[in-house]
């Protein structure tokens, strides 16, 4: 016997209750948005609101020195691995309530559904949120589930600054959630994390589920510019040293470098941050800080990426008489997804009758983290607005997001069941 | 007779006592810079500071109703047109404390100097400054002046608004500096302004004074480049409207336009300002503001190079499938000075064995809009260190501003004995 169907009313209320901490209005468009940059004052007003729901629910809550939280639910075989769902609750600052929130609130809602089904599974479960997973305070994602399997030591962690100087550690006390527990997670049964798709792929193909085949690699950037700031009036062309028009060359470089082919189909290049000094219209700038965000499947493309990049910023920084150096702030091969959980992916969707396709997940997720650990997939639900994502706009329905985590439910039951340690 | 030597000290005393107020320290270099942008609180404590200072002189001060203010000094001969001697207070946000400030602060030396020598001239002086000369934060340089002499009507100046949405009127009402007279100046007999080079080129040359000849032309566009908000790992760059990579194109055009030479060797172009919008490392960028400056002292030149960018805008929006807007925030044409107070300049130079050569000036200055109205010339001293300014390392020294200023003396003293009305 298992429980068939969540309550999908009330996870969405869930998720509206959640986006309205931190939540702003964007002026241009009058759209309201959320703003839950980890650690920030906002963030741990999201962290005590769900731990305060996870408590009711009658977990177990425990938080970690990462600021990583986990809700633990018995299992008739409670000594046996548990099965962990889980995801983030921070946000990027121009983000929707769905990136992360789904995952976490599915997750309770999953356990909810159990309850009220007088269900107990024979492996405990776990619901857990992971601290700064979107990068964008603090320039490293995956921060704290990357803490959780080992990869990032804690002291390197807490180490790491935002833009104004601010350290992990000082902002985690700062909000309350640094925790008594070890952060590095013993390995669980298997780890599930529903999330939405951040790309058009799913809604566009008109599908009701993704099943996520794994993670393409990722590789990030952070650039310093150092040229002459000047006055644009009377600096003569011949003696500038604009950080503003090397970081131009670097964009259109990376444009150029996907149409070339030459680093296979998938390969996608991004400039995000572009910050001249002083911007000022009469100015040239003297200093830039820019983003370079590369991503493929392919690991071996992704290498050659990263180094032609490298070697085209020495160039680039010859040409225009400027210094560029660069820091990785994120690097993560192509992470393939567990057969036998993609299976049980699949199979429940079909079960429901929900459409569904294998998908590549172009963004980075915390399961890449945790596949470390244990047997991991990843469910995707599609966005309307062509999945538009990081934005006020995200969303995803009622509807595509109770399919997503009823598909949780059956899934995180069956592995629960599964028998050994 | 005439009034032989300013007083250096003093005058160097009173640039650094205003360069007090809006005083920064930059976080990087840590040198103390000055950010007194126009209609700030700080530049409405720069301004109560001069107007103290012009009536501790027994100045009489009139304010006009766009906040520019004038201190005048009766003649002999009270009814005959004044010389005026101006510039301006307000900066950039990362600026030194010579640009402009000399020109104002080296008037008032001008006057106490006449008044210590007994000296009364036929034609009353006035030493002025002007309301938001840089531009640089409602966007529209020599705003102030423009409406003296009537290029720009009060009410469309007092209707531009700042990034903030904050209007010029509102701004000037908040420091109180909207005055009682009518902007509209009735002509003066002439307009002389000291002020420093802001480029390389006398200090290259070894030259303690330039004569200048004219301001060359000047054309600033602002640009609004609307695209597609997108995930930066999900998004296939087929699909993407990457306002970033646009203004890149821009960036890059603009230096090619220069490397060409279809616009003569002197042609400089610039972009300043590039924020793109959420500006996040995994963010596709959305939207981005951008500024265009263009100069040279060739009008067909400039009218070619402004027509030719604005074609290249279209073609780089359809290309990367975003709109671009810009708005035409300045746009003057080659200003020429006068010769006779050009001569007079040299001359006085030259009487003080001062070396000196003419040079256009690369950058705009209220006096080109006081040409429209009288006989106008300029006095440039040259600046350390590459000439460099809008920057806390802009300097003169004190012998440089001395010269300056004293040649500043003779020829207004020149100027106020010249018969006529």
């Amino acid at each position: 016997m298992s429980a068939r169907a969540i309550n999908g009313q009330r996870l969405y209320a869930a998720l509206a209750a959640l986006g309205e901490l931190g939540a702003y209005t964007d002026e241009r468009t009058g759209l309201v948005g959320v703003n839950r940059l980890a650690l920030t004052a906002a963030d741990g007003e999201g962290r005590r609101h769900v731990v305060a729901a996870m408590r009711a629910a009658g977990l177990t809550v425990t938080i970690d020195r990462i600021g990583n939280v986990y809700a633990r639910r018995p299992g008739r075989d409670d000594g046996a691995r548990p099965v962990m769902i889980g995801s983030h609750i921070d946000s990027v600052a121009t983000a929707g309530r769905f990136d992360g929130c789904l995952g976490v609130l599915g997750g309770l809602e999953v356990l909810r559904t159990l309850d009220e089904a007088g269900l107990t599974t024979r492996r405990p479960l776990v619901v857990g949120f992971f601290t700064e997973e979107e990068g964008a305070r603090f320039g490293t994602d995956m921060l704290g589930s990357a803490v959780a399997t080992g990869r990032i030591a804690l002291e390197d962690a807490w180490a790491i600054r935002d833009g104004a100087g601010l350290s992990v550690h000082d902002e985690l006390e700062r909000i309350g959630f640094i925790g008594d527990a070890d952060p590095v997670l013993p390995a669980p049964h298997a780890y599930v994390e529903c999330h939405i798709e951040q790309g058009p792929t799913l809604r566009a193909a008109g599908l009701e589920l993704g099943v996520v085949t794994g993670v393409q690699g990722i590789c990030w950037h952070a650039l310093e510019i150092l040229g002459k700031s000047a006055h644009a009036g009377t600096t003569p062309m011949a003696l500038r040293a604009d950080a503003g028009v090397a970081a131009a060359r670097i964009n259109v470089l990376l444009r150029d470098m996907v149409a070339s082919g030459s680093y296979g189909a998938d390969l996608r290049a991004t400039m995000g941050v572009i910050t001249p000094y002083p911007g000022l219209v009469n100015v040239v700038p003297g200093r830039a800080t820019v983003s370079v965000d590369l991503r493929t499947p392919d690991d071996a493309a992704l290498e050659r990426a990263e180094a032609d990049v490298v070697r085209a910023y020495a160039e680039i920084a010859a040409r225009e008489h400027v210094q560029i150096t660069h820091r990785r702030t994120a690097r993560t091969p192509y992470v393939p997804f567990d057969q036998q959980v993609q299976a049980l992916i699949a199979d429940a969707a079909s079960a429901r009758g929900l459409s569904h396709q294998r998908i590549i997940s172009g963004a980075g997720h915390d399961a890449q983290e945790l596949s470390r650990l244990c047997k991991t997939a990843m469910i995707f639900v599609p966005g309307e607005y062509d999945g538009i994502s990081h934005n006020p706009r995200e969303l995803s329905t009622l509807a595509q997001c109770e399919n997503g985590v009823n598909v949780l439910c059956d899934v995180v039951q069956a592995l629960a069941e599964e028998p050994g340690p």
